[in-house]
């Protein structure tokens, strides 16, 4: 953050082009986030921090507890199913009550540390993953959706920091290719061993004993444990209970949502349908074209999250350790911890 | 068929351009099988047996069984999962070691018949399909699949014709979204109310109680009842079943291979990581774009097809009923009722 902009990934230009995007206010930030310019549960979440404390910096003496109260309202209805967005936009809306040096030094802690818990999910998760591993993931919870390492890719980046051979099945994850496009980039960045597979095919890569483990991020978790966390992470799920394969989900205790019984409860975000019927990247010459993938005037639905029930999640890998859903109430296990 | 000529529609370009396809020999049928300009398995099983039949035509006298013998090996390895493919090549073989006239005339009859059955799958499929029903499908099992009607489709084709009122969840179907391409299509021309869907997106919907019925088409029916289709389809059963919600194959005998004995003997098509890595289509002024979907240099795994077990499988339609695997063998009941 200097002076009151905001710099950032332009992920949706990744991996054909790097750019640093700058958000100069609040409004612009709330764009970056609903445009998906910016994506990814800590990500998102610390932006939305920041953009509270935009908010914050840009409010006016005389109407400022107002204005920061809209501001915050605001940024939340950018993506309604992001717990990390409530969690910083809650935080430091608190902090920034007080003035806006609050509100910043807020965003600033909570940013920190989210790299930090992710550098201990990473460590966590790592115990998980033996020599030879082959491992499914689902979208894109690597260090472009954090402040840094990631959730799910985080005990990968680990695994092969530390010599272990593994191989990851990257899930496409239509329709907007978080997995081809961000998780592939990644992990070909870190020379980790991959391939980008349709999403239709993780059941058959099962099927075929061929994947020893899925790990995935997510967007909320409810008390129970039900998770909400891209589109398609509940099929994954459902498959790899069937045969027996552990799945896990990577996330900071900051995407627990505690005011949230269940996954019935968790609100889920519907994009617009050009998302699916529309795909955009460059051909051979760089040059980038928007063109049409489906039969013209067929229209689409275009959720962007779907709930897993937590009688299929294997574990939650956070920054104090796995914490296993059944076993004791994660409610109570997380209270215990926070 | 004119002259030594197959016509076709060129199922690559659409839905954006309507072209009838030309296959003036039986190598250029063979590649069109292989691109995939003309697919769906009762198409590929017709376009079979009349490359076989031209390969009779074209065969001197002097060397004619070993010519005919060869290109029948060249047509069965286009598309090694197509159970009709074989079907049709071994019946067009058959009559036309007697004379290239009967392998004209068995080819014709074959694809009569493929329509027939079609029709006949369509009237026992519309039995399953109530008032206000909403279908879940996947991949391309409408007309431009077989040489009319379709399988899948037909069932939902017939109930529209009788007034029911029906909506159709069409999956995407990546890599090649013959779904959004042209299932979309298909409907859309038909007046039936449709939308696409990401293949992600499937379970969501069905968890949601917004599917009552599934129906995909198959490629290759093991003997007992293992069935191969469009990759994604295992995905699609094992959560209709998870769900509780019926999940019919739509199918001719043809489909059955009684020489493959379980779903462990069908053998897989690999195809061109490309396929993923690469999506082509219209821009906004109609010209035709390739573009790169994913990270440049990430390689990516494409099977073609998945076996979706029998215990899966609530029933499969065929031309002489509905029959329900583990209720009696499959086996059993197709041989009597062939």
């Amino acid at each position: 953050m200097e002076s009151t902009s905001v710099f950032f990934i332009e992920q949706n230009l990744l991996p054909f082009q790097f750019v640093i995007g700058e958000a100069a206010g609040y409004k612009e930030s709330c764009e970056v986030i609903r445009s998906m310019r910016l994506r990814g549960a800590g990500a998102i979440g610390a932006l939305a921090g920041f953009a509270m404390a935009q908010a914050c910096l840009e409010a006016s003496v005389a109407d400022y507890q107002s204005f920061i109260q809209h501001a915050r309202h605001e940024i939340e209805q950018t993506r309604p199913t992001a717990r990390n967005l409530f969690y910083a936009t809650e935080k430091v809306f608190s902090a920034g009550k007080k003035s806006p040096a609050e509100a910043v030094r807020e965003a600033q802690h909570l940013a920190a540390n989210d790299a930090l818990a992710s550098l201990k999910i990473g460590e966590y998760g790592n115990a998980l993953i033996r020599e030879g591993c082959r491992i499914l993931t689902h979208c894109n919870a690597g260090w472009l959706a954090f402040v840094d390492w990631g959730t799910a890719l985080s005990p990968v980046f680990l695994a092969h920091d530390q010599g272990k051979k593994v191989f990851v099945f990257v899930d496409e994850t239509r329709p907007r290719n978080q997995g081809a496009r961000l998780t592939a980039w990644e992990l070909q960045n870190a020379g980790i061993l991959h391939k980008i597979i349709a999403d239709n095919a993780a059941a058959y890569f099962i099927a075929q004993g061929k994947i020893d483990l899925v790990i995935t991020g997510a967007d909320r978790i409810a008390a129970n444990g039900d998770t909400a966390n891209k589109i398609g992470t509940l099929e994954k799920a459902i498959i790899a209970k069937e045969y027996g394969i552990p799945f896990y989900i990577a996330a900071p205790l900051s995407t627990f949502d505690h005011d949230c019984p269940t996954g019935k409860d968790i609100p889920i975000e519907e994009r617009d349908p050009e998302e699916i019927l529309f795909m955009e990247g460059p051909d051979h010459s760089g040059r980038i074209h928007r063109i049409l993938t489906s039969s013209p005037g067929s229209g689409a639905l275009n959720p962007a999250f779907d709930v897993t029930p937590s009688k299929y999640i294997s574990g939650f890998i956070t920054e104090k350790g796995i914490l296993i859903p059944g076993k004791e109430s994660i409610q109570n296990l997380i209270k215990q911890q926070l």
